[in-house]
């Protein structure tokens, strides 16, 4: 099935904006569609309600980043938190990550990207210079770089150690090493050559 | 990446009308609601209006119950089409189908579905009833059953003409046959059966 003629231009515009959106082809657009319209009236309305509401009021946390519904979010407000700890991350997606491991009790950055010069993404377009002022106060002890293992997760360590070494602050990284589950045989020889020098004294858990 | 802490009430909202789509889990979701979150504010507000606007200005035609802009179809309305045959299809996207075959140039009947008394979609629930309206007012000399070729597809051909059949019409269905492109070897043998006993006069083409 071709889409040369839509009965209905309110059709067609509904396809071709799920269309739009990345990893919808056409058909499934169309599918969606069609589904939406048999639907009550009432929850299509939702749908379509939400996502105005989504990107009209959704708000970035003032200190952090993070997405929010409030000025200051949940995480940055928490008392009970640990202000002098601060986990530098990509997005929120890893800052949701990191928090459903329920190891981590510091504060997040969000950097809103990461260096890529392919993408012509450099350190201006991210969220260096709040991060700065932050260590700047002296109320920071530890930095941890929690980034992708790639090679733009590579680039902005390294940048972010050049420009914030210079201040009396711990700078850390996430361990590396074999994944938990993890076959010795199929474990790639950069990642195993890196648990081999880091290895740990031996503890019975 | 689990989704138990979510950081905004409103990504959560948006996150689970999207994974309430057939087809869409909740990490595509996720993806889905996160490019909104990058693009545009007027780009996401013009996607939330057309979802809005498809539900509450769409029309069912209603002469054939296509989806249509406004009370009477595209189709319905043109002077040029033969009004004195009716296709009777399922759904809006098989008059798309035929439409783009370019082969057809009567009008259309939609049914909203097909008997399937396992879902308990029964006549009663279908557009017949404005179907035999229409074959009662003379004007129509031939109905087309252009159903699947499907158990509930037969079922209601069979249906509707012990319903029709009363009437001083024509009643077809499409030709059964060997699809254009496929090779004997694997075709099924209830269709060779069917392109057997139907066999046409042989025509260059």
């Amino acid at each position: 099935m071709s889409f040369s003629e839509f009965p209905s231009s309110l059709l067609e515009n509904a396809v071709n904006e799920f269309a739009s959106l990345p990893g919808i082809g056409r058909k499934t657009a169309f599918r969606l569609v069609m589904y939406l319209l048999r639907k009550d009236s009432e929850e299509v309305k939702r749908f379509g309600e939400t996502i105005l509401r989504l990107r009209e009021e959704i708000h970035y946390c003032k200190i952090c980043n993070n997405i929010s519904d409030t000025e200051i979010c949940n995480i940055c407000s928490d008392a009970r938190r640990d202000k002098s700890t601060i986990c530098v991350v990509e997005n929120i997606q890893d800052v949701m990550a990191i928090e459903n491991t329920r190891q981590f009790k510091g504060l997040y950055h969000v950097l809103g990207g990461i260096i890529s010069p392919i993408d012509g993404i450099g350190p201006s377009d991210l969220k260096i210079d709040t991060l700065e002022e932050k260590v700047k106060t002296g109320d920071v002890k530890e930095i941890i770089l929690a980034l992708s293992t790639t090679m733009e997760g590579d680039t902005t360590n390294f940048y972010l150690y050049k420009r914030l070494g210079k201040y009396k602050i711990e700078i850390t990284t996430l361990a590396r090493g074999v994944a938990i589950g993890d076959e010795l045989e199929y474990t790639d020889e950069i990642t195993l050559g890196r648990a081999l020098n880091n290895r740990n004294p031996y503890q019975q858990t």
